[in-house]
């Protein structure tokens, strides 16, 4: 029964403490209502199906619950779902949620340390005074939110972790070529993904909102700029604020890609750069895990649906 | 004497005030400076140089100056120039700046009125109180600012002007769909293009600014929102300014023209199709009207380079 | 029994007289043939299997009959469909065509009514003959045909329906701007989409024809035009004929998009610009009519795939 | 003074027949009309102005007369230019446009009776009456037209000369592949570019008509097909018909070159392929023709601007 | 019992002798591993499941085997699909593969025969000893090879059936323009495919191989050229072999289909242009070849998903 | 005497050696040749007219020449160009071709030292050797030529100062990544442009080979791989050989950009980006220097002609 959701095969019985990722209420054939579920632990993930379930059981196995699963593993479709015998709540405050998603490498205690150094490298005193009073407002999604819906750092903490990447990605450019501007590359960085927590719903069963589909990331946090000028007393269209609110409108590189304006300093075309860059290395890395030696990976859609091959001999 | 610049020829002699609408300091074969000026009035453009210019000069006869030219006008590359005897500035308080000026077939008054008129049919609130604050932080250049550089509607007064012609094309549609909401088509029309009074250097010598280049009059606009929210004591992610904003960052349409978010909501999508309506009859009447009967018109560049036709026998 | 087809839910009885809108003959699993139907009222439609189907059967059950069904409703792959007991052809004269399918807001007659005024603002005489000509030819269609085989429009009546909403906006344009011929922007309005009675099937079960497949309702309708030249004793090659022509093949706005020439008139680029806007607001609203407030619609398909939001408080 | 223009140096004296190819007037810079010259004989083309002309000059020396030319040749611009002495009309009769225009491979007479035995392959009498019909409605253009009015067989006799190339090619196909239908591929093949007789102003000084500018010569002929349909008491909308077409109007391959459908029978796609081919030889050819053994050609603007490399020891 | 795959319909019973064409081994719902299969004989194929496969059974019915299979013809997602009763290996040396495999339209003598003429017209010395090396080195390759994986061409000889195709309609176009160098256009066309013997597996089950996919048959071909050249004692820089290396890597024509240099050379051009002819006809005439008079063919995917229609009264 | 080019105004007279960095015959108005010069030195370039140039002046002032310079500054068409009085050979080794090159910020001792500490990183046998091979090869041209004609590294030894730049970028990647193949990384950096030493003509007067035009620097350098393991006694299609020759030719990203193939592995991924970004940085960094703090630089255009701004307040 210790097993993890990830060891699971076929014809495997589960008993088991599992967080309820997404739930759907269906209708079957003969016009019942049942409940299409998928469970996750740190480990992975597993669908199934939970029958004839009432109104009350609708309301009580809603995404973000965490449940004692009791079942069968089987195979369907060429995946694996688990046949439900048994559902019930966890008696309260016996699991916590974070026993039950995937973290990011580094813990949120690691996570922040690294960020508070960070900024002391914004040696620009209107861009730290903006970028720390920023985090602070929105401290506790920035170490807690994915980086992205899907595709990469889809993880708890993955919008700091995937931040924290490019700001080292950004020092060794700075530590090369002296013409970059630290503080005003570091700034950027650290607030170009920040309006993700605004974005997206949360770092469970994580969804777009209605902001998020509306105005989009980039132009959320440029109005946060905005308003914490007015909380400053800065003013928002002197250049050095103009300049940092162009690293983050600008940060997506091609107005197709979601960008108001396409990088016009040197230092926002860095970001874009790097920015691409840890996510392309992080996708591929990811899609090359699951293949094995000798083998090209799955196709990877944020990639163009390029396949990746992973060596056979390379040591 | 009085004859306007539209009317020369080439042999005139002429002898009149005009207005100085751009002017660069340049050097000559033999290393002497000498200015490159474009002379405007009401009517059109004439270029000249002003040869062995002392330092003073280019500080004098800069963009912007009503100044007396005299001089003969001659042919020089298929195209009317000015070759210049004397130049001095007129005397101050003789003329203003609004005799040399193109401008809208309104007068400021009207298109005031008419706005005034229009700021009526707001009927929600908050959209109403956000959009009265910003026509009146922006009061002088809405009514003065061209609409754009070039292209369209590039004289005084355009912006406005361009604003009330998509507002009555927005009237008419709001009457023939009843399911068009008129209050927040009508507040996104006002507000649509009002950013570029910060995008934009001014009605005469219209250069664009360091704000309009990082960050368009889209992100421009919809900070000033956020700006707005806050001294009203609005929230600037309730729905119904998320919906303003929205009508803001999505009205060039596609991405690729530098919208943030393509349109998502209906009144968003038809403010995009009036505007582009709007600019496409402009342009295309500006072109007709320069052609002759049974000829093509130049090609129109807002219009990927297509040439009109102008019927011969159209009555 | 006097249920709509939209109102039915799993588990009901039905015992009703609908239209068979399609119908494929298949094989299955064992050999034998069954029907797979499309059944259809005015309100909606359902999908059905007719089991063990002869081949008399086959050749009664087609598209386009009226039939008295009598089955089970249940849910198959999260759409409704039914479970069919009994199916016969309702008798002769007892129902007609018109009952079972979706029809434009206005009736056939008001259709015509609207369109014979219409006619009358094309004061050119040419092209009034040229239009009342071609309408004649194509009478019974033009009031009955949809405008499209999906996305838009597609009921009967919607040819003209959709005829009659452009010539609204463009009368409104003509009214705003005076520069534009209303006379050839109302011929090409009427004309533009005539060329689909031929392009299309008919109302009902709506295919597209081999002449639409290999010309397109642009050449077929530009040919006719030609045609009724030469009865009429007209120049095909005179202006203001190949006016009117380029109005016809040019509507499509793009090449891409299957126009055979880019639109080189004014009133050539309205027609296209209205004839857009008048789908745009069609489809977005048909889209959001199926979703709730709060939430955004499905994709449209033929708006890129995007979803359009509906306010949750908008009033 | 028996030079071809294509043999003239700069210091040259030149005293000789020409062709006015081309003549626009113009204004110097001291307000006096002169007219900017292009002229031509068989071997070659010369500019040059002519200075104070009168109106009368305006009129009597204009594109399409043949003139007796003398002058002087002198570099300008890295290209000659003739300085004009004097400039007459040849005596009438004197000398026929055919002297001085660049003219196809084979005669007229060639071209005829090449054209008359290909018409004999149209096996399909529909088909043979239409193509035999229209020949002969447009006989003197399509014997002296060219096939474009630059790019490839830009000469006399070039739309004949161009079709018959493609004839042949395509005889060559229909030898190897027993799938393609012979009759229906030259059928579409000889009237493929027919329509450039109306598109098109004539063989020299050649220009987009207005019927070519806003139909096309697509478009034109598919009419032109429908009028002869109306005269031989045929169907225009039966298969053979419209399959024949569906050749004309489909032959430029993809929508944005200017089809109206794409292709959708073999022969269509056969006809667009062929096309292409002659005119990527042709094209390639008249660049490598300018350029040295081990040298790259020019751009060629038809080819994306590619240069093709002459080589420098290819037997 | 002497029925042919491509013969059998629902409820037929088979046993006969068939290639096993593709295998996987897949999980049931149940946990117990089956086979999923392809068969194929000379006619055409059909798939089944062996159910409750051992691990011997999946080492040894793998692709390539030839085997007795006993079953049943049923439907199945409205395709033909064999319930399998027995499945046992074939005697050894019963039967050999060329019988159960779609061969091309002429025998491997036939076209090595041809292939030996062809070789002949390839007149200048080095571009003959480097395709006769490269010939001898892949000689088993070339003439059982498909010319491509799926599309066209795909099955044994085809890629040796295909080059031949394009060099007969290579030799019609040097007859007909003398100013193409028929031994270079031979010789590019004989290797522009060969590289397709490393790029892909086999003749049978055809895979892309690990270099196919990571340097492609273009490269690889060019690879073999150097290769080839150091046995032979050739530079592989000299203008002749530079010339001969540019036919292989530009004849995909457009970067975007993997050219790594578009044709720049006429013979490359028009090399690029009969490969894409001879493919194009090749794949629009077997979609038809399925298709009914008076109906469309199903989207032919190489030729962007167009449909291609079959007249109903073309004699 | 002792300017430098780069400091020379209108009216300065020089006298001064500088190397002839190219040369054009050119014929004059009057029919005359004369030379159309570009001049240099380390500092700058200044273009310069010889008129009435003899046969043996065309002969004598080349490309590459040192040549004393005798002249007069002015200005024509707003650039600075030399008027010249006396032009001779400078005297046979008094100057080396150095002091007039603009040159990598390192020297060609210290390219080498770093370059020879790099390939120590190759810690696989094979890439190692293939690697040390091919420098010793092409060792004079790697530490001379430029990277490229124009746009970024246009100098001398531009080509291993680019290099080494990626190496550096490709190290620090490699230490925050562990999953990298470093030795893979660093062999395809210095191999994937080694091959414009066969493409670009030289470090002076830089124009693209015929076999840099008709393969390019990828399928050049592959070429030469395959050609080393033949000397080396490797088998170019082993695992380890084929990953280095995906790396070169995959390095462009894009196959528009002249990729035969996109990257399919995490280095050769990482190589393009790192690639893209050292080239991006330093074409940014030479367009800002021209400009002034405040103002947007001249439009770059290997980066889709974006303009990049200086700000005018950053310390």
């Amino acid at each position: 029964m210790s097993k993890r959701l990830a060891d699971l095969q076929a014809g495997d019985h589960l008993e088991m403490p599992v967080l309820i990722e997404q739930m759907d209420v269906r209708k079957a054939k003969n016009g019942k209502q049942f409940l299409a579920l998928t469970f996750a632990d740190a480990s992975g993930k597993i669908a199934g199906k939970y029958w004839q379930a009432s109104d009350l059981d609708a309301k009580t196995f809603v995404a973000g619950q965490i449940v004692l699963l009791n079942g069968q593993c089987e195979t369907y479709n060429n995946a694996l779902q688990v046949k439900i015998d048994h559902l019930k709540l966890a008696p309260p405050n016996t699991y916590t949620l974070d026993q039950f998603v995937q973290h990011a490498p580094l813990t949120k205690q690691q996570l922040q340390d690294q960020m508070n150094e960070l900024v002391l490298e914004i040696t620009q005193p209107h861009w730290n005074r903006i970028v720390r009073y920023l985090i602070n407002q929105h401290h506790e999604g920035f170490f807690e939110f994915p980086a992205a819906k899907k595709n990469h750092h889809d993880y708890t903490g993955g919008l700091a972790f995937h931040t924290l990447s490019i700001a080292k990605l950004a020092n060794a450019v700075c530590d090369q070529y002296s013409q970059v501007n630290r503080a005003l590359l570091i700034a950027g960085t650290i607030l170009h993904d920040l309006g993700k927590t605004t974005e997206l719903s949360g770092p469970v069963n994580t969804q777009y909102t209605v902001e998020g589909n509306l105005l989009g990331h980039l132009v959320i946090m440029d109005g946060e700029i905005v308003a914490a000028c007015q909380q400053l007393k800065l003013d928002s269209n002197a250049e050095d604020v103009v300049l940092l609110r162009h690293m983050i409108i600008a940060h997506h590189g091609l107005l197709e890609y979601g960008s108001a304006k396409r990088p016009q300093l040197l230092e926002a075309e860095i970001l874009h750069d790097l920015d691409e860059l840890d996510a392309t290395i992080t996708m591929i890395t990811k899609a090359q895990a699951k293949a094995q030696p000798g083998q090209f990976s799955e196709r990877v859609f944020g990639l163009d649906n390029r396949r990746f091959y992973v060596p056979a001999n390379l040591d």
